[in-house]
């Protein structure tokens, strides 16, 4: 209400700053004429057809113009920004501004299943059976495990008229964990990583359930689970028709006795957890108390795992040493604090292009940041790390402050449980649940399960032998070669059954010239077996990525949207596409400004700017404007006034 | 580097923007003119003194006039910013910015002292002995103890030619209390209200030492240190040649049992615990296995004092209510939500004036905020609180979720075992250290020691019978009554001494024709005395607010630094002034957009504005520039997003 006249008035000001000032770049008489053209009077007509008298002298103005000039812009770039501000907060002041009160019925209970527990579908008593729910109402129960980047991403690809959807996960906020790394140390705020899945549930009216998924009764369709902070353990059963289970997974331990000595990086906590511990130790290095050895021990960081997690804490620990703490611990020498990474593969960010690992490592190597490549951790005692060098045997114990655990992920309590309970021989994979093709787990009842992200995986297809076989059998002109018609109806049948292919099998001509060694304009039985062998190779297990989740969920989401109208028609469902993969590319932050980018195919980046492309793609990527805003803040922030160094 | 240019162009641009919009308001030919404007030769002469030929007819322009107005406020409100962050953006990612490095000097320490532990002075080994420091260093070596309002506020007025700072305190920020019930419910960041005391220091060249001071050896002048993470316990001495005692408070038990179940709000912790608390007790109410009577008692607020803390707190978790809550957490109907406020006085904020406190009341009493009134606390249970009616002796249990203890302040350690020691008759206040008119703990080696803040008081004097009789006694005249030439006299001999009624006793003429009752023009020994009560009447205690420890921080600021250089002029010395306590007002946010305001005098305001009023203050009285632009961009969140409803 306020913000009406007090930008109008500001306009107008604005205007007549700007005029006079222009007037005055071409020397003319600024004074009589600029106050004319804003009487209320329209005087045009007589100012513009009677030759004006003589001009009186210009009166000298009072200011240079290069400080008028600076006014103007000054009273611009502050002056609406200011007067917006103020204008919302004299609007936020007058008037009170309610949540819209969504509805507050009494949550209806039923008891039942084979336990005989509470039933639940969120708050809304009237689904809770199915044949209630499919004579009045055409919406499904959609029931999502987890709040994660797969959860997320399905959350986002649902239509509202068709699901009643609820999320049980133990934390009610979706955290965007690539960035996790800059919360360690301060450079980006906890709360701008993390969106409230309540808010992201709201466009679809969904419920959210604070609990933890204990099992699923997949013949009755029903979900076990108990709110994570419930003394008592009382568990309630959640039905649903469909179920995506999206849970993500542990951190990996390779059986290394003493990680409880170690931080992870999976959780807000654990990023909390690192901060403060990195503001301790340097806080306990700075007491006259402290001895030498301690102050060595403290001060040292040592990082178990050379990914992108692991690059990238080493990468912001570096920014911190280097913008912030040499100003303020001037009692540190920054040369006693020591970074080091133990790399089990031989070089750091090994499911990186090889430029990049190396661009990396020659980074590092400046900042001087330690990188151990081929040596597996054995043993973590509470202040040291022993590891073992791969080609000597030998064992090295480092002292440490700081140890982050980052070497993988394995699964959680409920997919082990999950695993063990399907159907004999429908699960053989040890670190997630199998699905098929369309993300479906293999071994429950068709179509109603759904597995995403960390926690799921598709079976490599061993299709070499298997195809030769065919052709051979099926070599309709016995010439033993195939032409290049012959080549692009097998490729189909591949991709059809493959769908992970696709993007490999996306230039078949280029490939049959590839394969096509002796230029013959066939391919011969050799020739193919090669090109089956390298098309299998492509067929490896999807990494566990943020970017491979979120790709699964935006199917599942899209898919089971579709499926909602189709799924009485046998034919047009099996018409639906698999999920196919698309690699866009990896990055790393790697310190001072620095990031390098894998975009696939040899194509790699990093270098002047870098950074800015680092932080567009994050950008970009976030659930909700709050967070973009939020972000760029922390950025501003951080660029003018560093990192906050408070310990808490 | 990037901004400049960039910066420029854009204000040409809109410069014309604004030129031809303006031109099409006076109906006058837009295009030449304006464009001439522009151009590099000065034509003014021309064309201001041959009559112009008829214009050509305006060409029509492309767009309405209001979207053009529209695109030129766009083009400058979003268009410079956004100019100004990318180049900032460009600077920022082509430079790496490392800190000022101080000096890396290995500290120097020696073993001495009464005890024989490491003596330490920041890590600056050339002032730990008092003859070194003053061969070369004009600097006297001050400590400070705390790291609160008092501490802050003498820091940021040293000079830093005059003193080798170091602060012991075992929180390594400046917290902004007054704020503190607005993070409670995440209106307000954390980070953004507080500023690391490292970065206040570093103006003064300072030094910080995360400790704990244990005790104080005032004849030696050590201070006796141990790390707070140390879990040896190891101490060590910090020397000084002035010390500042400003450790604060703790809670006040007034010996209730079972406050362990209680959350209090002193500390950044205080307010993460009651934030998560309120979230995970709105998470439980939302599970279906939590039955009606947990429910009732996890979202039941009970508030034990009435005081500005207290009533904020109530506002937010009210404003909490009503904005956020009902639009996320369906399953919750609002009006199960209770708060409760339980006060031993009669009014709540009955340190304000009473017009405020009845505001105050009014308003909750319309939001639904229980207020009980002439209670006391007997006891806290894990899940409930009984309180007893002071008029009937009644007892009543309130269960509740959360509830938070904020009644007063009381000693901490430190403080106890200074009073304890300092000699027999010294110290008489059960509360704080008792200090003279200048600051100066009474019984403390001159001019070494000062105590400010919630844990130091002035006595309140009582010198009604005392001047009485010296009136008597000096009567010279024998009239038994006193002119205004002698009561002039008389008042500033009063202000010499008690310098806290410099303001009571600013209007002399008024007050005298206030107390000359019978108006004889002269004042006798009965109206004297009504005056001299009156008086000792305002020399109450200080209340253990953020204001006077501002103020005392101030005032022993600026007398150090002046003492500094007329040390060995006792007379000068003896010159400089006592403190004087100046109330600037009282102000609480009530919720709802509204706050309260007393100025003092009567003097009260609340209603439209008054938040934004509120608002104003805090922001004025923040300690960096930064924390400004915190507050600002979370104001300006919590405006366009809401509170964030994430619990971590």
């Amino acid at each position: 209400m306020l913000s009406q006249p007090l930008l109008s008035q500001r306009h107008i000001h604005l205007s007549s700053t700007f005029r006079s000032n222009a007037v005055v770049n071409n020397r003319q008489p600024a004074s009589t004429t600029s106050r004319l053209r804003f009487s209320t009077k329209p005087s045009t007509a007589t100012s513009s057809n009677i030759p004006p008298s003589p001009p009186p002298p210009p009166p000298k103005p009072k200011h240079s113009r290069l400080y008028r000039a600076g006014r103007a812009l000054f009273i611009v770039a502050v002056g609406i920004p200011v007067a917006g501000t103020l204008g919302w907060y004299g609007y936020d002041s007058l008037f009170e501004t309610p949540g819209d009160i969504l509805h507050h019925k009494r949550p209806r209970h039923v008891i039942g299943g084979p336990k005989n527990l509470v039933m639940t579908h969120g708050c809304r008593g009237s689904v809770l059976k199915a044949e209630e729910i499919h004579q009045n109402d055409p919406r499904q129960r959609l029931v999502i495990l987890g709040s994660g980047w797969g959860a997320v991403s399905v959350i986002n690809q649902l239509d509202p008229k068709k699901f009643h959807v609820t999320v049980v996960s133990p934390t009610n906020y979706f955290l965007f964990t690539p960035l996790l790394p800059s919360a360690t140390v301060g450079t980006l705020e906890l709360r701008s990583l993390i969106e409230p899945i309540r808010r992201l549930l709201s466009r679809l009216g969904g419920y959210y359930l604070e609990g933890r998924a204990e099992d699923i009764d997949f013949e009755n369709q029903l979900v076990e689970v108990t709110g994570i902070h419930d003394s008592e353990g009382r568990k309630f059963y959640v039905p649903y028709d469909k179920l995506v289970i999206a849970v993500g997974s542990e951190s990996m331990t390779h059986g290394v006795e003493g990680l409880e000595h170690c931080s992870f990086l999976k959780s807000i906590g654990d990023a909390r957890d690192i901060r403060r511990k990195v503001m301790e130790n340097f806080e306990k290095a700075s007491l006259p108390t402290t001895t030498d050895e301690e102050r060595r021990q403290l001060l040292s960081f040592v990082i178990c795992g050379g990914g992108p997690t692991g690059v990238e804490f080493a990468a912001e620990l570096y920014d911190f040493l280097n913008e912030d703490l040499v100003g303020y611990f001037p009692a540190i020498p920054p040369e006693e604090v020591q970074v080091n990474i133990i790399q089990s593969a031989g070089h750091i960010l090994n499911t990186y292009d090889l430029k990049i690992s190396e661009m990396t490592e020659k980074k590092f190597q400046r900042d001087n940041i330690g990188i151990v490549t081929n040596a597996r951790v054995v043993k973590v005692n509470p202040k040291s790390v022993v590891y073992k060098e791969k080609a000597t045997g030998k064992e090295f114990e480092v002292p440490f402050g700081v140890c982050l655990w980052s070497t993988g992920v394995g699964m959680t309590p409920l997919v082990k449980a999950l695993v063990a309970k399907l159907p004999a021989g429908s699960q053989s994979n040890k670190h997630a649940i199998e699905t098929d093709g369309y993300m479906r787990v293999i071994g429950t009842p068709e179509g109603t399960v759904y597995a995403i992200g960390d926690c799921a995986t598709i079976p490599q297809p061993h299709f070499v032998d298997k195809v030769m076989n065919l052709l051979q059998e099926n070599d309709t002109n016995r010439d033993n070669v195939l032409s290049y018609a012959e080549f692009q109806k097998l490729a189909e049948k591949i991709i059809a059954k493959h769908s992970i292919l696709k993007v490999f099998l996306s230039h078949l001509d280029k490939i049959f010239e590839k394969y096509d060694r002796d230029h013959s304009g066939t391919l011969d039985m050799t020739e193919i077996r090669t090109f089956l062998m390298d098309a299998e190779k492509q067929c490896t297990a999807l990494p566990a990525t943020a970017q491979v989740a979120n790709q699964q969920g935006h199917y599942v989401g899209k898919r089971i949207n579709v499926l909602h109208d189709i799924e009485q028609n046998p034919e047009a469902v099996a018409k639906l596409p698999q999920f196919a993969y698309r690699h866009l590319g990896s990055l790393a932050y790697i310190g001072g400004n620095d990031a390098v980018l894998d975009m696939g195919k040899g194509m790699v980046y990093g270098g002047i700017g870098s950074e800015y492309l680092w932080r567009s793609v994050y950008f970009s990527e976030q659930v909700s404007i709050r967070t973009r805003l939020l972000l760029l803040m922390d950025w501003s922030k951080r660029a003018l006034f560093g990192r906050d160094i408070s310990k808490f």
